[in-house]
């Protein structure tokens, strides 16, 4: 395996859902371009890139967002709405949404090389969220991220399973099968 | 910098839609494992993990898939098809297609690390799909992957702007701005 491979695998697998921050630890303004460096090297359909962050530190701010998620309060210092714009898209369904989605998995592993935690939310009142930060009409709010130093740093994990892999056709013989952690 | 910091954003930033592969160069059994333990490693809501990987190396079955993707003829050695089973997903909206999404840039960025090259498909005939692969009723194919070795790597890059970048609040002087090199 090359260093590479090492160390992009490693980080990989270390970056967790992080759900209680250092209070009052601010994540540093380099460190926050270098979030959104990241999620902007994100693939992008017909290179639209619909997305449009809003960058939230100011505590009052996260404290009113907070209110509107639903069990949102982790000490995080930095919030991170990744919103999708659907204007110009030209053709239905969810590739705007898609987009936001790998822009916001490339910013929760760049926190991770920088030793930042990050949860990815998406239980929250959007329209609520939508009043609080002034978003327009034809601008969706996909997701909320938050980032901090986390408290303690989780295990490192893949969870890989053959229950969800499949050679050359959907294996007939079995659906989807409810997977271990699934909290639903 | 670190050195976990600068080999994860060096291959993120190298991570590039790669669409010519060199013909009949398989992926290695081993990688194609490391590709999916990488997917399987992305965050999920509620931890349901909506994915199932349909992993298709017959190049038969890759030229009947090619012939309903929209330009979609790359001499590709491997294709995952991404799904979502959508069954006990207890709220209406995306939320599987945002976990197969961070699966797969986690694939991208996997592949990147171990030379190969990949581009994220999303036009397709997806009623075709399900029906070349025996997908069934209860499970979407969210995206198409293609992998392979790059006939050329292309130059890394970020699409960082300002553009892009709201602080505290949506910036209400400005909406969406069409972006440099949106092809629609």
């Amino acid at each position: 395996m090359t260093e590479k491979e090492k160390y992009v695998f490693e980080n990989m697998l270390a970056r967790r859902s992080v759900r209680k921050y250092v209070k009052g630890k601010q994540v540093e303004k380099d460190k926050i371009k270098k979030l959104l460096e990241a999620a902007m090297a994100a693939p992008s359909a017909c290179n639209i890139q619909p997305w449009e962050f809003i960058v939230v530190t100011d505590p009052s701010s996260i404290k009113k967002i907070e209110d509107v998620v639903i069990e949102g309060y982790f000490d995080a210092t930095l919030l991170v709405v990744v919103c999708g714009y659907a204007g110009f898209i030209p053709w239905e369904g969810d590739i705007g949404t898609i987009d936001c989605a790998a822009a916001i998995e490339n910013m929760l592993l760049a926190a991770t090389a920088m030793d930042l935690g990050s949860v990815w939310i998406g239980g929250y009142d959007s329209g609520a969220v939508k009043k609080l930060l002034d978003i327009p009409d034809d601008v969706h709010p996909v997701s909320i991220v938050y980032f901090g130093y986390p408290e303690s740093v989780p295990e490192p994990r893949t969870q890989y399973t053959d229950q969800a892999v499949h050679w050359e056709k959907f294996d007939a013989g079995r659906g989807h099968v409810k997977r271990d952690g699934c909290i639903v």
